[in-house]
């Protein structure tokens, strides 16, 4: 694939353009049919990169994809309450390990059995350990399930699950370049990773309160909304700089918010800027998708093992806290998608020499099926156990994560209405 | 200056982050002292350009600025009802040809006697054409006179002026080259940019109803807003493809929507993503303003002269169609700002090598000065013809444009109030 030229500003908006329209429009038809806007939207993507109208490693279109990403997790935070996660931390604990060690050493085992080297097979294990906090939660949100027991259960082990994939990250590249790992080292990595949310939300509990008072007083519409989105930018900024990632620093100011009182109204003008920004993420995820690089030989062989050892990786890993009265094979299920995280490691594996492109392929192919069979194998759990009544409980709530409040209200009554187009 | 690095996209973060804490400061001061919020957005830039922290000519905050007046245009025209233009369209019409030619003319005589060449003369007339219509509607909206009839005269007179304004453009630029330039072609270009305004809002009329009654029995929350800035992206594009420009094109979009009777919901969304794109472009606007050309020996006489001729020249045009009844003072004095476009031309001249840094210099603090002072004196014509109670006359319009509403209804009561920073 030739480096694409950078875009100038009217080819951007056009493509921007066309990623609203095409989003809106297989948002629109997936929940016709019955199944979550996000996957709509991550097919849009798939459809826009296949004909070329959005490049998702353009320099111009980063910005507004990542962009996506930090106001996704703001929003998320925001939703979140620490004490409720709190609540089931050990079962999230207990998910979010089981959920790395089962897939790594399964990865690495298949992998190796199929005649990689240690160090790829190393990669694909790791590949194997992410979870995409960002799918997963909107999923659930489409659903309104993500305030559930078992909701936050997923939460808490996706955050867990990014930082240890962060570590795994840097630990197996450090490997993979000959660099020297000391389990201090390891240690360090982890502690700062959760050591920055801690911190963070108790100097939120400090200070937040005096900083919202002074905003308050000052003029000019929107302010208190901007403001905030632009708290969650600086801390998303603050949580690279202290070796963590974008998308933690996003979920802490979002923690660090959500026991103010002026949460509502924080919320919906984050909720208005995300409307436009979190589709673009989604779409640039689907368009990532190269299905060309599935056509080497032997990515299909260690596509289809890779596939099972994710898959079943993560669903037992939701069986794993044994003592959980909550529904285990939805929470499972929640874990599977690993989208932006597992495409991060792959492509890091391609561009270190360490991956060729049969098992760049087939890393591929285990990111598409896992990224695009939970969403409606989730609808269905979920129906199964409410019926659809029951899919409109939480309004007002997962609306402002997911925008489906709409949706949720009027699906039985449209749902066998053939679709207009 | 040397090429700055590309931005990584934490550090963008950080960069929109201090963006917009600066513009909402510097805007709640600017209130506060009785001025128009965009004077402190501008003076933010400068702030942020001068300590390095706004680089304007940043690859990756170009789309942000940019998609900054293509919404602030959007909005405009979204506001803009075109029967009321047309009814000041004659004055309109001459205020414009008479901002054009006097400083046209002027910045060409005066530039020639102080020693240029022909060329760069004509370059620094081009430049004293422009009228920054951003900057224009922006300062009336805050004053609560966007919707007055004088509001209108500037607005219609500004979109004339950066049509004159791209096609002078156009023809300097093919003489500085050595092009031909023939009569054909002038008529040609003008035609192009009214003509595609004209062709929009009559495909618009016809098609737009049926569209908008298909986006809305689509699913999805905030689906009319985001697709309603979809098609004001889609259509500077559009606009820049047929040889017109962005913000030609995204004017020409809210125009087309205005009539809809879902106008307001269109308004709220697209409001709230203004709220955080449109102060990037204002800012980046100020930061754009190189203090440090205007140390280039001769700079300062040229200067002197043409601020002279620019500020003349536009106040001159505002008494141009003399049977006007309205307030010719304040049209000529809102037809002064020269801000981005200004810029444009001046950037242009500097890198074709047509101008100097002394005749960059010179430019750039007509810029500064015609940009910075309309805003205060226009807050003081205003105020003299209507005293402050009227300033909250019109709440829910220009608030829309401007987000001044509270600003409006609290100004006389916190007036007084020491600044609190």
């Amino acid at each position: 694939m030739p480096m694409p030229a950078a875009l100038d500003v009217s080819t951007l908006l056009a493509v921007l353009a066309a990623t609203i329209v095409a989003t809106k429009l297989f948002g629109d038809v997936a929940q016709r049919v019955g199944q979550p806007a996000v996957l709509g939207e991550l097919l849009a993507g798939v459809a826009l990169g296949a004909i070329g109208a959005f490049r998702p490693h353009e320099a111009a279109l980063q910005p507004f994809a990542q962009i996506g990403i930090v106001v996704l997790l703001f929003q998320i935070g925001l939703h979140t309450d620490v004490r409720s996660l709190r609540r089931v931390g050990a079962e999230a604990a207990v998910v979010a390990a089981a959920g790395v060690i089962i897939p790594f050493l399964g990865g690495y085992v298949v992998a190796h059995a199929l005649g990689l080297a240690d160090v790829p097979a190393l990669v694909c294990g790791a590949a194997l350990t992410a979870t995409s906090i960002g799918i997963s939660a909107r999923v659930l949100g489409d659903l309104m399930r993500l305030h559930t027991e078992d909701g936050q259960v997923v939460l808490g082990a996706a955050v867990l699950d990014d930082i240890i994939g962060l570590v795994i990250l840097s630990v197996v590249f450090s490997v993979a370049a000959g660099g020297n790992v000391s389990p201090a080292g390891v240690v360090r990595m982890t502690g700062i990773a959760i050591g920055f949310v801690l911190v963070a939300l108790l100097m939120g509990a400090i200070a937040m309160p005096t900083l919202i008072r002074f905003v308050e007083r000052m003029r000019g519409t929107g302010v208190l909304g901007l403001l905030s989105l632009a708290f969650a930018f600086g801390m998303a900024w603050l949580a690279v700089r202290t070796g963590s990632a974008l998308i933690i620093g996003a979920l802490a100011a979002g923690l660090i918010l959500h026991p103010m009182p002026q949460r509502n109204e924080i919320e919906s003008s984050v909720t208005a800027i995300g409307h436009f920004f979190v589709p673009i993420f989604f779409a640039s995820v689907g368009a990532a998708l190269d299905l060309h690089a599935l056509a080497s030989p032997g990515a299909l062989t260690l596509g289809g093992a890779l596939i099972v050892v994710g898959i079943a990786g993560k669903v037992l890993a939701g069986f794993a806290p044994w003592w959980y009265d909550g529904n285990k094979l939805l929470v499972g299920v929640a874990m599977v998608p690993r989208g932006e995280v597992g495409l991060v490691f792959a492509q890091m594996g391609l561009g270190a020499g360490v991956l060729g492109q049969g098992e760049f392929g087939a890393l591929m192919l285990m990111i598409v099926v896992t990224t695009f069979l939970p969403p409606p194998i989730l609808a269905r759990i979920v129906r199964a156990r409410s019926g659809t009544g029951e899919m409109a409980s939480e309004p007002g709530i997962d609306d402002l994560v997911a925008g489906t409040h709409h949706r949720g209200v009027r699906k039985t009554a449209v749902r066998t209405r053939h679709p207009d187009k």
